[in-house]
């Protein structure tokens, strides 16, 4: 493992060798001894899970999966080339990764993640979480942690390489392991203090921690990093630092020392279980609202949510302690053993779901669309995982009302527009709700959907239809000439600003832009050409919207183009009042038509 | 106090009674007693500070404020109007509301800030913070509690307010006091558990966190959601609910009872010391690099935070266990005294960024531009908080290379231009940089300096002025075809991409814009009619960046416009061979401009 992490990151150039070398011994005691695993089938839901919670030590794992037999042992040279699946922190680009990791302290709430999946599933499988040190002055560390021990996941067990050192300095507490044992006791977990070089007590340790049941298992390992190295061993300035070629390697591969004899070769053991069968899933059954319905589209998005549930078996909602605002509570009632409340830690919240998408799962999970910030890196790291979940923001915008600008999601579209393969959809009504609930799950990856407080009437039949990437033409003659987009509460905006338009003899076009990521481009520019005015209105702050995704879809489209949108800080008041404060209503939108006309 | 609040709440028609019920008596006695706060003067940097993390207590706060005569207690009955500074969460609308709460967890980061500005003053004040238990499950909290202790913040004091119920159910621990008090002690600070309900007990208590010594110091509060009032005590259900007008708002102001007779005028005692001057500041120096200087522009960040130091006494950096690649150890080399370092925990960074603008410092907080992500919300709320602090996001884009898109920063200028009141500036060139720095301390709220790891040489001369807003035209003349907007990286690539189409005939503007929020409108619309071609490139995805941002200012000038950006997922690779393979070099941009001329 020392030597394959020494020449790799060499060769490469860069890397974080110390690192590894601090958890060698580690890593080979959890993948030749405790590590359940069918190496040839890595993505098998009946393997135990490994996260290494420290991504910048994959070399070290990549090794491990190597002499496992995953991939050629001469693949390890290819570290961090541009062609190779071995990047520089693990990426879902090796199959051996099931998320990727790099952005430190997120490792613990994928692994609870997976190990919530296991757990629903009657499986006795675990999941091992290495981490680092420095990342346990992560928060969201903590939050795991909590909520780890609270649901009793005596299948997670998280081993704590305590080497001493971050990257540019030492840890707060260096080689004080008591500390940390004390503090993972204090939140609930089981703990024991093991020295991190010495394989029979890490045997030992995971022996212990297979056993232990009722709490989460940490172990606290006492390490150093550069191990094994003299000019690099518990020293510091040796971050992210590679070996030079010559002399200093041969010094550190010398001391290192010869391979080892194996009396047998290094085998990871497969899982012995089968899983039972999971039913396939059915159609979303359609919508069924009396024509008169009158609610929210937070509301529509939890009773879709309860009708998806039913229909497929692998959906499970994750909330932030907000269930009875984003009514994911409707799910709640119906499937309890399939819904997660997360309490209030968003952070963790995202890394789960991250989790239960890297396992099969289909997770959605909702809390206000302006704490979804919380867990920004968590989404972000998600769309570098590739992974498969949902998120639903509700209470967006200054329709919100009285709650204030700390409660209204204001900068979401953008956050979320800018995640790398992401979706982004935002309904209108209860039956756009409820459909694009259902093309949520259907649509792999992140998709984000975007719910408001306010209640409207319906806009759509039950049987109208929605895809991504679709949008609806509302309102429209050969005579527009306007074109009004909104989506949400806005869109109700502009179909009212139709009405007062056409009483003057003004005829527009009306598009409900309800899938902003990816767009509909040719309805767009149809209508941005027919029209010769675009005026999209939403209720979010003007920097990478609805307005901004519009722009980029008619950037060449030639016309006039004007964007309303919230400009100012909002505060306290009736969302109504607020909405006509911000200049979002219909009659600030029919004044500004006809002004531009 | 439970009047106010049952009446203003009931009168505003929402808000969260229940909740101020629970600590009424925790502010009664903090204000009245323990606190050391200039009311006519709340700015006052000798004051004590308060700072309610459980921002939807905020009636029973506002009541405090009146009582002490900060304004009428008739301005009570406009809570949540919208003409009203006394909004649903505390807002800085309010002179008495340093900072802006309401998204949970963050309130124990700002006041760590607040405490640690007034040490480095060498003031002898405290810091006051009132939590939930609900919130205590925000991993926010846990990153701040550490560096507390672990900065040995005796003038920090935490009050728990433990009332047993979240939002939507009981919390994790409902009444187990001891159990917070554990975490707490476990995470170095010295605590106790009060009855929160018993006066005297709470005042005896703030009186031993008063003069406790080395630690930060936890008042573990047991007390009772909606106490004193007999149909909302200690049951679920009531949390942000008013009380209903007619017999129940009767019944509950008769339970609470009578005025109390008081011996004397409720009064908080002014504090009683007087500050040292802070010298004025200098203006910051012109850079100084020689003609054939090449190095980053994360490099230029840290020489040029050092000299800000020196000509600037109330700028405070602080880093997040980056500083050796974010280069802010040249500020800690020179000014150790005014640097914190947050360790791997950004939340708490700029949680404590916000903290130290709100008292009148000017913070400068760095980390890998990715990783700011994990502070999004605590960014959204300085927004929010019309707060006074600068970020330095380094390792931006895929040219940092084969540490892999994990540590690439690819969405922050979206994120950060969707911030109320931010500025998003980027500099090119080690000039730029110092300018950029320079501006960033004059300019109020919050301004985004986005650094890249690649060495590059000089385009500026020293003495080339920048201003927030400006942008520079590099390239120009009467026969350009197109106009190449570039920013850090990319502009080196515009440059040589002018030079590419030079060789063959074809001349374009070249536009460094520096300033990408506010941006030159002029002159890019003026750009955009000239050459009637406008492509822009960015180590940025598509969606919000600078493209986008471009797009918004010449939308309704006539001209074609093309967008390179990050299109894919990114890798590890060498920095070069990433930005050829994801199109953002001068070859590219050449092979573009000349297919669409």
């Amino acid at each position: 493992m020392r030597k394959h992490s020494i020449i790799s990151t060499t060769e490469a150039g860069s890397g974080h060798p110390s690192t590894c070398l601090s958890c060698a011994e580690l890593i080979s005691a959890l993948f030749f001894y405790a590590l359940r695993f069918d190496v040839q089938n890595p993505k098998d839901v009946l393997n135990d899970r490994f996260v290494l919670s420290k991504g910048h030590g994959v070399p070290v794992v990549w090794a491990a999966w190597a002499e496992a037999g995953a991939f050629p042992v001469s693949e390890l040279l290819n570290l961090r080339k541009i062609d190779s699946p071995l990047e520089g922190h693990p990426t879902p680009r090796s199959a051996w990764a099931d998320v990727a990791t790099g952005s430190l302290g997120q490792g613990l709430s994928i692994g609870l993640g997976m190990a919530i999946s296991a757990r629903m599933d009657g499986q006795d499988s675990r999941v091992y979480v290495l981490t680092g040190d420095g990342e346990l002055a992560e928060g969201s560390v903590w939050e795991a942690a909590m909520l780890a021990s609270h649901r009793g996941m005596d299948n997670l067990i998280a081993i704590l390489d305590i080497n001493r050192y971050g990257q540019s300095e030492g840890t707060m507490y260096g080689a004080d392991t008591t500390l940390y044992e004390e503090r993972f006791r204090s939140f609930g977990w089981t703990t024991e203090i093991v020295d991190g070089h010495d394989v029979s007590a890490i045997l030992a340790a995971l022996d212990r921690a297979r056993a232990n049941r009722g709490t989460p298992y940490a172990i606290v390992a006492d390490t150093r990093k550069g191990k094994g190295v003299s000019f690099m061993e518990d020293l510091d300035d040796w971050h992210g630092k590679p070996v030079p070629q010559g002399e200093m390697l041969e010094q550190a591969l010398a001391e290192i020392g010869t391979d080892l004899e194996l009396a047998e070769p290094l085998t990871v053991r497969p899982p012995d279980r089968k899983r039972a069968e999971v039913p396939a899933p059915a159609a979303m059954p359609a919508p069924d609202f009396p024509a008169d319905a009158h609610l929210a589209t937070r509301q529509a998005y939890g009773s879709a949510l309860a009708e998806l549930g039913r229909v497929h078996p692998e959906v499970v909602a994750l909330d932030g302690d907000t269930k009875n605002s984003t009514y994911s509570q409707e799910f709640l009632k119906k499937f309890p053993e399939r819904f997660v409340e997360c309490f209030i830690a968003e952070q963790n919240m995202v890394g789960i779901a991250v989790g239960l998408g890297a396992v099969g799962k289909i997770p959605f999970a909702s809390t206000f669309a302006c704490f979804l910030t919380r867990a920004y890196d968590q989404i972000r790291m998600g769309g570098v995982s590739q992974a498969n979940f949902k998120l639903c923001g509700s209470h967006c915008g200054v329709s919100i009302g009285s709650d204030g600008p700390s409660q209204m999601g204001l900068e979401d579209i953008a956050m979320m527009r800018a995640v790398h393969g992401s979706s982004v959809l935002y309904p209108s009504d209860a039956v756009s709700t409820h459909r694009l609930v259902g093309i949520a799950a259907e649509t792999p990856g992140i998709v984000y959907i975007r719910t408001s407080r306010p209640k409207t009437g319906l806009v759509y039949n039950n049987d109208t239809e929605f895809h991504l990437g679709g949008s609806h033409v509302l309102r429209s003659s050969k005579a527009d000439r306007a074109t009004l987009v909104g989506a949400g509460v806005t869109l109700h905006e502009a179909l009212q600003a139709f009405n007062i338009l056409a009483d003057q003899g003004i005829l527009v076009r009306v598009i409900d832009l309800y899938s902003i990521k990816p767009i509909d481009e040719k309805t767009l520019q149809q209508a941005a050409r027919e029209t010769g005015l675009v005026v999209t209105v939403e209720d979010h702050y003007p920097e990478g919207g609805l307005g901004d995704a519009v722009l980029s879809a008619i950037a060449n489209t030639p016309c006039h183009y004007h964007k309303i949108a919230v400009t100012g800080l909002p505060r306290s008041g009736p969302g109504r009042a607020l909405m006509q404060m911000f200049g979002i209503t219909a009659d600030t939108i029919a004044d500004t038509v006809e002004s531009l006309l």
